[in-house]
């Protein structure tokens, strides 16, 4: 069961710590255990070098850019470093942009706002809603979507298709995802790049997904833009990034107008304000950067490169075989899959249990065995409704489980701070839960499940 | 000298802790002093507080509003909770709404892209870019520059004249600022608040230099929103807040398109998707909310009320007057002002020295004595080219400091944080410099001045 080889060297099988690692939690059956977090996939907790890297610095915090004092002058330094840092971890070209945004959901909204006009945008409907929603929002833009693929290879297929029948010459932009937010498959994201640079379209990745789980380097792939949250890096301050191509983005209105993107603003003869932007990432980022935020993310992008991330994906891959044998010995339960079972997938997983109302399983999960995971569609409520198979009937009372199918579907997943014992956990409490039923009543509250 | 009157209770003259209180930075003189951080109009310190209380939810971190388990419910429940703080701080009324945004640039742009079709809007020439710059960028939206005003009533005759001349009906708003963030003046936003309203417009704060100096009561000002940052409220993790009247709000499209903000997507029957937006703060906070940044913000609020605001507002206003009184002594010292050398201000101030480069001058305050001050037009270029008379000589080189009038200024800004001795250490430095002249050498590199 363990997730570590024996003949393994022992640093594989450590996690990275993480802050709350030691967090006990009541259960509603009595005593405490310690918090297993097993909803990264939404929210990562920080690693504790990061914690230590902010915290180290927040006394030195200061203004940037303009700020004529030390600690100006010492927290612009720590803020480009930190972007130069982010632009190393993602194997940036020399010619991209780095922008500090406020989430993958901001980066991908922003690059909506900087497309050409007429772009025509291709997005299957499997992504995540931040990265299906922004487009077509945008006046002139067009959104072709495509249907869900079955396998990495349909999904180039799919692509393929839909770029060979639109009308030649004109900006287009492909946006996938890198793994599922939802299966946590891989998409064939070098394959989905070549397909959209022989069409002419550009494409971004994003990577919300990807990045925490594996190496991802922008140039290797060929991806024009990588998006990704530091939230779900390890470093949860309020900061994403929006990296790749800077022609778009320096041809285009600021993201935001005020202080910051603006060089220069004047009053003109007739009454008005005159404005020269910077053409520089600051361009999209008015406002006082979020200099810890960005710091943070810095300092993740350091510490899973320097823990050796090829080790952390490896060791990450054992937890999710783990994982999987281990449902896979639970009768009733059905994991949620586009490409296949065995699909390559980062540390994220949904799955449905034949007969329980998704919610009241999770709340079991959480009151009965102190595991945080979650449930519901995710954010992607066309993908999951397709991986669900359609509509299902209404879900079950919370205290009626055997009443039908769940509406909604139960995720989780974890990272380089979860330790084997979470996995575990978990594994067993799906079998004794589907086995023998939960131990607690629970009520709907605000149409979630919670103990009576 | 001091700002602590003898008679004053002691708790009247202690600033509150915040971090960085006691770093210590070098002196290209030699040595090294306590640095005095007085830029806190740029971004303040955090109070030691909110890193406290930021510091014990850390390791509680989880996602929000969809997560089973605890920690999730628990950071639910510290996020909306937040909401609720800061509402209360604001005084809001029943019906307004609190969002979480990254900065008061980014609440102004926020407003910005919900103004209904058509608004006319009215600001003075005199606001920060943040607050001056994204409303004509909004389709069918007309924008009126109104003249910087000499008086508080000049202010709101202006305003007054400007919005009898419109065409009558249809929305109207106007913005402007609590307190320059270049002169430190106060705005008569209740005067202005009731002339918006007298002819049918609205009205929105920019408090990010108000609300850290001076209590802000939506409901008693009758302001429509007020929009703030955590990093100038001593809470600097990416955060900031738009709050007031819901319904516009709740009748534009979301700020940013994906999750969060979404409650129902589906495919349409055309191979479209179709969505249905939440109707709740949520509608604008698209993305995984920056609960530390929110929590941070919530922090702060609560520190600030409970310290005694009106305190804290006494004990800024005898550092202004330590600091008024100093430089007056000052020969060549040009101190900046809209509304006269004694109208009320918070503890921003902005200042030329006749014969010096400002850069350099600033350049000398931070390696001679330690102190952080900022030079430049402030993200608040028409206001200070008009404060500065037109466009005065190209600056002379920083090692010739006699070689003409600066193009920029020098600001110094203070908080709750500020000790006394910041005040007079500056007061004294600048008069050392004016009489005595650099003690180093400067030369210019990108434009600004740094010790050779």
């Amino acid at each position: 069961m363990s997730a570590c080889p024996v003949a393994a060297e022992p640093a594989v099988c450590a996690p990275l710590p993480v802050l709350g690692r030691d967090v006990r939690v009541p259960l509603v059956t009595g005593g405490e255990v310690t918090y297993a977090a097993l909803d990264y996939g939404a929210s990562a907790p920080a690693l504790q070098r990061v914690w230590d890297d902010v915290a180290a610095y927040a006394p030195y915090y200061g203004s940037v850019h303009r700020g004529a004092g030390y600690l100006s002058q010492l927290s612009t330094e720590l803020f480009e470093n930190s972007r130069a840092d982010v632009a190393a971890f993602l194997g940036c070209r020399e010619d991209d942009q780095v922008v500090f945004t406020r989430s993958t959901t901001d980066s991908l909204n922003l690059l909506a706002t900087v497309l050409p006009p007429g772009t025509r945008v291709f997005v299957f409907e499997t992504e995540h809603h931040a990265a299906l929603l922004p487009w077509e929002r945008r006046a002139g833009v067009e959104v072709t979507y495509l249907d869900a693929p079955r396998s990495p290879r349909q999904a180039v297929e799919t692509l393929e298709r839909a770029l060979a029948g639109r009308e030649p010459y004109g900006p287009a932009l492909v946006c996938v995802t890198g793994a599922s937010n939802v299966t946590g498959e891989l998409w064939p994201v070098r394959e989905l790049a070549a397909a959209a640079h022989a069409h002419g379209a550009r494409i971004v990745v994003d990577a919300a997904q990807l990045a925490p789980h594996h190496p991802v380097d922008i140039a290797e792939l060929d991806a024009d833009w990588v998006a990704f949250s530091g939230h779900k890096l390890y470093a949860p301050f309020g900061a994403g990034v929006l990296a790749g191509r800077a022609d778009w983005l320096r041809d285009a209105e600021p993201y935001l107008a005020g202080g910051g993107a603006s060089r220069a603003v004047t009053r003109g003869p007739g009454g008005g304000v005159a404005v020269e932007w910077h053409d520089t990432a600051a361009r999209h980022e008015a406002g006082s950067p979020n200099v810890i935020g960005a710091y943070a993310i810095a300092s993740a992008c350091k510490a899973l490169t320097e823990a050796d991330f090829g080790r952390l994906v490896e060791r990450e891959r054992q937890l999710v075989a783990t994982l999987r044998e281990g449902l896979a010995r639970v009768p009733g339960v059905r994991v949620l899959s586009l490409f296949g079972e065995d699909a390559p997938r980062v540390g994220v997983l949904s799955f449905v249990v034949e007969g329980w109302n998704s919610s009241h399983f999770a709340a079991a999960l959480s009151a009965e065995y102190g595991i945080g995971v979650r449930d519901g569609l995710f954010c992607a409520h066309p993908l999951v409704r397709t991986l669900l198979g359609g509509t299902p009937d209404e879900p079950g009372e919370c205290g009626a489980p055997e009443a039908g199918q769940s509406l909604n579907a139960i995720r989780v997943s974890f990272g380089a701070g979860t330790p084997d014992e979470h996995v575990t956990r978990f594994v067993r409490a799906v079998g004794e839960l589907v086995r023998e039923g939960a131990r607690w009543n629970y009520r709907t509250e605000n149409g979630r499940c919670v103990p009576a």
